[in-house]
């Protein structure tokens, strides 16, 4: 590309003053704290200055207008370089620059949406990408507004998976609303990245993805602004910048220098004279294009959750799918993803009635999950499902997507080992305790349909990350149409005065607890029956009356035994005094093939088991 | 490709028999089972015929014979395929064909290595061809023994990200001793993919990595003959075979017809009857090129752990990284993978010392995780680190390599709040609860520099995945130097008879705990400390014993509250008898930025909050 420029030359000169602004200001921040990126900072410091002179539309007094453009930095380590953009708007002052990192300041070590100005929090590399993907089909698809996405890259995140997920998904959707900016600096954090400044390996990668490529000076603004322009102008394919640059740049102690990663400048006051001393210069950002206030959204109705007849057999996902779809109805924010198994998550039935607010990511689960906290940026109320062993793909989205604060609705079908036949690898066993060790999280697991149905819409208005375990086989209708359930809640299944010991049991396993309650009153052994549907928040005060007054626990899931509903209880009652005598029935040995009768069997968590279970704990017997 | 061949006649016929066998046997096992995936086994059948009659080089007899091929069928679903290829080599009889997917049988709906004739569990869409690299790269630089390893993918599963790692990882290393064979059949679960039979898009993505690509037409034996020829001869660059294919390929009913995924045939006795009947030919598989017994390895030796003096201050990951070093030493099939993190996780002393052991992925988890899995293939000893919170991100394999029965080792490093001011999307906060969650996993959290140091070179020994924890800042070293640590074990820190309160630590916290037991002492309160290094399995002994002698327990943990190692006490102490009153002291709020003791102190797991949390218990105050 020709460095040639329509420029003026004092607009070329502003432009680099600005690049050196943002690098001393870097520099300052991660001096006064000691700590920081600030060389990572650095090398994209011109980048973001043209940017947002010249490119970027936003209202920093209104981030949440609905035309604002999204800046998305996927290196979210190069946060001083963000603070300092901050500061050049006049969004943040020089004090709160000077607060990073500290307790307290709202200006972390990486972005978070503390930050009105900051959509979602990064900092574990290759996420921005696939999350700008999904505020980019939202823009595209769902808001139908003309904002643009930009996402600032390093060169070493596009060693990431997710971002070949993210590139397919992008330039198969021809979203030409996005911009990948990559900073291909050449160092990562111990060394050179594979593929140096040879941004000819990088391009050829993302052309053979359909994107539109551009091969750059990172450090010559003129060529950057020419970049930047094509790229808005080009039609029917997303662009990638491809920036060479230097880690580092303007200061020579650093500069295109190993061993310098994520440490301050050792010269900071030499540091900012080399590069031009403390600037104050205040940048003008274009406002973005005025546009409707919010998305094209209907008002809320009530909705009518689909009813099933108590007695009959139907499957938990099925019931979830058709709720979903119904909730469709009402919700015209509610949009729906699946990682193309939506014959098995039953989101088919959105699919079908809603096919302008279904999206398929095919097996792409990172991009998936990222996508639905892209969405979620701009009001969108996202339900993403795929069997609940592929979440394990995405949990490091899903983590993160806590730090955003965001909110999304997961369901995971094909629940433990009594989905039978299939094996092991399609069974989820682990994905309690994967969902509830995330932060503010609420776990359910409906045990039937009606009870599915009725979370499918609760889930729909809780904040954060929600997770719905659905059963791949048919259960039995125990509820009327249209119970409420709680978030927090229990229902209590079965209970006497003289009750001697108490069943707790989530999902497939409720049904085998009742079955193993009129076991035990055969023997003259009463059982109060707990269906814990609300895995995370647990219900701990009817757990703890029910310890108190019964003594004794036998906890049964569809799961490993650890992480999952057992801890789950054991803990809701820990705090409450002295805890009664417990017994975790789990799936302990590695599942092969078997019908889902057999399997519960092998597993030891069937009606036989926990009726045995019982018996032992109320005979005096402990393990 | 031209579809000439040198091929004589009766040899394409064979080969178009044997296809057919592989079909028909496909089909009637998963008649049998009355489940599985048979269209998906017959578009790949000419594919896998050609290969077993005429490529492959394997002794069946000795499945581990160093010299064999590897075959891995990462589109596991085609498990009826692969069978049927069992039993055309006599590997397995009729009877165990037809007890697919039934209770007991090693015939799992997914294959794993229950077969000695399969090297990892699949069944995850998009693992085998990232652990096909890892065998690849054991093969070329650990083992240099000429077998190559062949992985069949499915066209859906080319969406997952971790092919993308896997093709930049096999690319830019040059694995010839690599063919992928891609089944083209362009229908996934429940439509068609993306790009359907234009092989061309894949060819031009693959090629973009570095690939050396082949396109043809997967049902003409010929031409798939000449492309694994050319496959094997081509130096420099792995293959990919992009083979267009139909789905249900020889039977009607299914072939190349949406709804057959995943279903036993609608008529078996009649595909039978259109493929040809049952057929008995017995494919004479090539044997593997005569090699060397072993790996080449020197014999172990009695390894001497790095001593550290008792007082001094050391990180537990730099315990780590030396300890690792110095086990390299004594056990020349250790070897160390890193995802660009080595300077972090203090794999660096390692990579300096053995730098031929040493394989960096840069920041490509999954690829690292599944590298890991591959060698361990092998008989190597992997150990791959990252920062703990980026395991996450490769959880799907870590669950897999469960399934695989495979030994594999696992250090996280920057765990919890502890790591200060870069932020929660770099703490490892949900580590401990996803690794518990693992079957047969062994959890280690150690807190001094001797205790890790002792611990990483325990795990060579252990089978499983088994993960160790480590810490970014200095802790005091407690232990003397070669103390041994057993799994399973704990120590008592503190204890009297008159103990009133128990505390549990593990890593960071056991300092705190410590102190908070001397500030306990100051008001007369005596509290035991338990330093639980061995989360899972936890030392149940320990643990129940304390809880009846001192009736209290506090654990105090860097970790959300959910799945770690509070819950792990909590199990542990309660099928023992009635548990003690407890308190679980962990991270129940999002951290942001500040100094490690600042956030210890915000997240309430500090010395003062343990002393306060124990004075309130032994008040009987409870929650």
């Amino acid at each position: 590309m020709s460095t040639s420029s329509l420029l003026e030359a004092n607009v070329i000169q502003d432009l680099r003053d600005t690049g050196q602004q943002l690098r001393v200001d870097s520099v300052r921040c991660s001096a006064a704290a000691s700590s920081g990126h600030p060389t990572s900072s650095m090398s994209a410091a011109d980048l973001m200055a043209v940017l947002l002179a010249r490119h970027l539309r936003y209202d920093f007094a209104a981030p949440a207008a609905p035309g604002n453009d999204h800046l998305i930095f996927s290196k979210g380590h190069a946060s001083p370089l963000l603070y300092a953009m901050l500061r050049a708007v006049g969004a943040i002052g020089e004090q709160e620059l000077l607060s990073y990192r500290k307790a307290g300041s709202r200006l972390e070590g990486h972005p978070t949406p503390r930050l009105p100005w900051v959509d979602v929090a990064t900092g574990s590399l290759g996420q921005g990408l696939p999350i700008g993907v999904g505020v980019a089909i939202a823009g595209k698809s769902l808001d139908h507004l003309p904002y643009r996405v930009w996402v600032l890259c390093g060169d070493s995140e596009l060693a990431e998976g997710s971002i070949w997920e993210a590139a397919e998904q992008a330039g198969y959707s021809r979203l030409d609303n996005l911009t990948l900016i990559v900073d291909v600096n050449r160092l990562g954090q111990r060394g050179p990245t594979r593929h140096g400044w040879h941004t000819g390996d990088y391009a050829a990668r993302f052309r053979a993805f359909g994107w539109h490529t551009l091969e750059i000076d990172g450090h010559d603004v003129a060529e950057i602004d020419r970049a930047f322009a094509i790229a808005t102008g080009h039609p029917g394919a997303p662009t990638v910048v491809l920036a060479r640059t230097r880690k580092g740049r303007g200061v020579a102690a650093v500069e295109d220098k190993e061993g310098k990663h994520g440490k301050p400048l050792p010269d900071a006051a030499e540091a900012i004279r080399e590069l031009g001393g403390i600037r104050d210069i205040r940048v003008a950002v274009a406002p973005p294009v005025p546009v409707p206030a919010g998305p094209h959204l209907r008002p809320a109705a009530a909705w009518q959750p689909p009813a099933y007849e108590p007695g009959s057999m139907v499957a938990t996902r099925t019931a979830f799918g058709q709720a979903l779809a119904a909730l469709g109805d009402a919700r015209s924010e509610v949009v729906v993803l699946d990682g193309e198994v939506s014959d098995s998550t039953r989101t088919e039935y959105f699919a079908t009635r809603h096919p302008d607010r279904f999206f398929e990511f095919y097996i792409a689960e990172q991009q998936m999950l990222a996508a639905a906290v892209g969405m979620q940026v701009r009001g969108w109320i996202p339900y993403a499902a795929t069997f609940a062993a592929f979440f394990t793909r995405a949990l490091d989205f899903i983590r993160m997507a806590a730090v955003s604060r965001a909110s999304i609705r997961l369901a995971g079908s094909h629940a433990g080992v009594s989905i039978g036949q299939d094996g092991p690898s399609q069974m989820g066993l682990e994905d309690l305790a994967a969902l509830r060790a995330v932060h503010g999280s609420t776990v359910l697991c409906p045990c039937d349909a009606n009870q599915a149905a009725w979370l499918t819409g609760v889930m729909a208005d809780l904040e954060g990350v929600s997770y719905l375990r659905v059963s791949r086989g048919d259960t039995p209708v125990i509820y009327q149409p249209g119970e409420r359930f709680e978030i927090g809640g229990s229902r209590v299944l079965r209970k006497a005065p003289d009750d001697q010991v108490t069943l707790v049991a989530a999902g497939v396993t409720v049904h085998e607890a009742l079955a193993a309650a009129d076991l035990l009153a055969e023997d003259g052994i009463s059982a109060r029956v707990i269906d814990a549907y609300s895995v995370k928040p647990a219900d701990t005060a009817t757990l703890r009356a029910a310890a108190r007054e019964t003594g004794r626990i036998v906890t049964v899931e569809d799961h490993w035994p650890e992480g999952g509903l057992g801890d789950a209880v054991l803990s809701a009652m820990a705090a409450g005094g002295p805890l009664p005598v417990a017994r975790k029935l789990a799936v302990r040995s590695m599942p092969g093939s078997a019908t889902p009768d057999e399997q519960l069997q092998l597993a030891g968590i069937d009606t036989g088991a926990i009726a045995s279970a019982a018996a032992e704990l109320v005979a005096g017997h402990t393990a």
